[in-house]
């Protein structure tokens, strides 16, 4: 099976959104084993849109459409199918019902125009839309099959999973399901996490199903592993012993799996014992406490912070003893250790954890940028790390808050709860 | 003239990166009034990518191309050229003498894999890359012309801005340069934006040139005024009376233009007077701090901050008294202007400024998601902003850093400072 995929929408050829839908596709694509030959993007514009299709049943056998299916004038994608398959469009009395009995429910008429939603090329399928108003199509032209989501990602997205992949699938003489599990890593560099998995990488290349792939992004590594298989039970029972054996081979660099997040698992694992965190900021500048309240009820366990951008606010403001700071400089591992241990009894936190460090571009107190140190403190003792960062700022700072939140993430992992 | 787009890459059909250029070409063209009519990627295959070109140039007159100029053997849109053009490839003998003058600057030999970016189809011309290695293509084929660009961004924004464009519009037989000017303003909604430049930009209608597009973004909105003339001083003339007009209309919202950002405007309006600034937040969590040490060399006017999540901690470390916050709780205009007061007393800064609010999802203290609020106090006085922001937690927080690095910058921009 071949496949192109065509995005409609004057507002991704002006650049007014980027055409995020054909890299989510084409990564889903790819994991089914499905070949994307061609990616095309065409204006609100009937003719175009139609002869796109027209072109690309040419080249391919299955072509999935985003966007142009919503009310208005120039949503146009339902009259390019019916005009490119040589159809007319007819009410569908199903979809007219249900479009009826939203707007009934929210009280309000239907406007006359959203009867559009209602309209399909003779002998198409409608995909429900369980997200949103805007019904897909399934429409067969000659020996290909054209499917039409909504242009909004979410909407689309589920669309795909839900209808469209498992019918390619079966077009395609493949195993039904397509199972996914990414397993999410911090505090080990994606060519570690590389190594650790290569033997199991090598091992899954010759049976090629599952099979896994590395994603960095955010200071963090992801590794997804995908199995196909004729039902859902089939996939899992493919993908479970491959995740065994990748938690094995990383250890405890695996925090959460699928959509946790860093932050989540920080919050969840402090609440599990009734802990608070504070923290004391100094390359970081705010970023680290921005992390930890990026969730909401986070103020069960974050306390609050200290910003000590200024070296004696370190003291002033945190205790670090000024013979310390005027002995070693502001970047230290002893000065991170003393401003934890300072914002933790300053705030009255369970814990405290502390960075500080030169995020550059120029050197600070005699060290290079990425020299980063990062301490904490807590009931249960005390641990530290010096990290040597690669890259510019704005990436040395996210990798020390990554850096830090990975430090009290292993550590409570690690530590038993208090009876 | 009519143009298409084609990107060269298999990391794009597969979803690994997303085709922001084609974004960023779309919007640029639209400005330049040049119709873009499709955008299309294909994978890194000689065939295909040929076939495209082809099919391209049976369409539109012009293909701009981005991608596939690397040295490596999956870099193929030399070849492709060449094949859709019926001609051969031959080593171009000045590109040749650049490629070894660059390697021998880094003392290295040249690799034998990297004469193949010295190689042009017959006929073609290089477009010089003054930001990599890889130089572009002009190639004309039959009545049509394509350029093939580096798909670098900064390198493709380069060329094409430098070479293409002028290229572009001479052969459209339009003034042959575009100038852009953006005003960037902060405090104001997108759609106040729109209203008070409505009547400037109903005028610029009518003449069609310069034109005027509204850039939401970030909290902020963008004014983009772009102008064709002959040449540049002609456009600049274009745009400032334009600007001009702008600017008056929209008044102290503009806080800079082009590549400013809001974030360095406040530091150097800080460094101008010799001022540091010091913050305490509550629903923003450090992102205040985050913002403000975002920009190099802002340890000269930001001292530091404190994150006073837990409503306590701002009796304990910010001295707001506590029987306001036991009347009023911690959502209160006194309570944030007693936070801007206290953090400016306990980090010795010029001025204070402070954020309490609720993020959300649920209501705190009685009041509803997105109810903040910002105080700011100086030596030269205090003011204070009640909002009530939409969106979600995140956006909420966001629009609060904008909200309070606004008012920072107007009470400097406003106030004169000491003699």
């Amino acid at each position: 099976m071949r496949v192109e995929l065509l995005a409609v929408g004057t507002e991704l050829l002006l650049g007014d959104i980027v055409n995020t839908n054909a890299a989510w596709l084409g990564t889903r694509l790819a994991e089914a084993g499905l070949d994307v030959h061609t990616s095309a993007v065409v204006g609100d514009n009937l003719e175009r849109i139609a002869s796109a299709v027209r072109d690309a049943l040419g080249r391919v056998d299955t072509l999935v459409i985003t966007g142009g299916l919503g009310p208005t004038q120039d949503d146009l994608t339902r009259e390019a199918l019916a005009e490119a398959a040589g159809v007319g469009l007819r009410r569908d009395p199903t979809l007219e019902a249900a479009l009826r009995a939203r707007f009934t429910a929210l009280r309000r008429d239907v406007p006359e125009m959203n009867y559009r939603q209602a309209d399909l090329p003779e002998g198409a399928t409608p995909l429900a839309n369980e997200r949103g108003t805007a019904p897909g199509i399934r429409l067969a032209i000659g020996a290909g099959v054209v499917y039409a989501l909504p242009g909004v990602p979410h909407e689309m997205e589920a669309m795909f999973t839900g209808m469209v992949l498992p019918d390619l699938l079966q077009r395609a003489g493949e195993p039904a399901t397509i199972v996914s599990r990414t397993l999410r890593t911090s505090g080990m560099w994606e060519s570690a996490v590389a190594d650790a998995l290569a033997a199991l990488v090598r091992e899954l290349d010759r049976a090629g199903n599952p099979t896994i792939a590395f994603l960095a992004g955010r200071g963090q590594t992801r590794v997804r592993i995908t199995a196909k298989a004729p039902d859902r039970a089939a996939a899992l029972a493919l993908v479970e012993p491959v995740e065994a054996a990748a938690r094995r081979a990383l250890g405890e660099a695996v925090y959460g799996a699928d959509s946790d997040s860093l932050e989540q698992v920080v919050h969840h694992l402090l609440r599990g014992r009734g802990a608070t965190v504070a923290v004391a900021e100094s390359l970081t500048g705010g970023l680290l406490g921005a992390a930890l309240t990026d969730t909401a009820g986070s103020s069960e366990t974050f306390r609050g912070g200290v910003i000590a951008y200024a070296t004696e606010l370190k003291t002033n403001l945190l205790e670090v003893p000024a013979e310390l700071l005027a002995a070693r400089g502001p970047v230290d591992a002893g000065v991170a250790a003393a401003m934890a241990s300072g914002v933790r009894q300053a705030l009255a936190a369970t814990y405290g954890l502390a960075t500080t460090g030169v995020a550059g571009p120029d050197e600070h107190g005699g060290a290079p940028p990425g020299t980063v140190h990062i301490a904490l403190i807590g009931p249960d003792g005390a641990e530290q790390r010096s990290l040597r960062l690669p890259g510019d700022r704005s990436r040395v700072r996210e990798l020390s808050v990554v850096a830090a939140l990975d430090l009290l993430r292993r550590h409570l992992a690690r530590t038993p709860p208090p009876e």
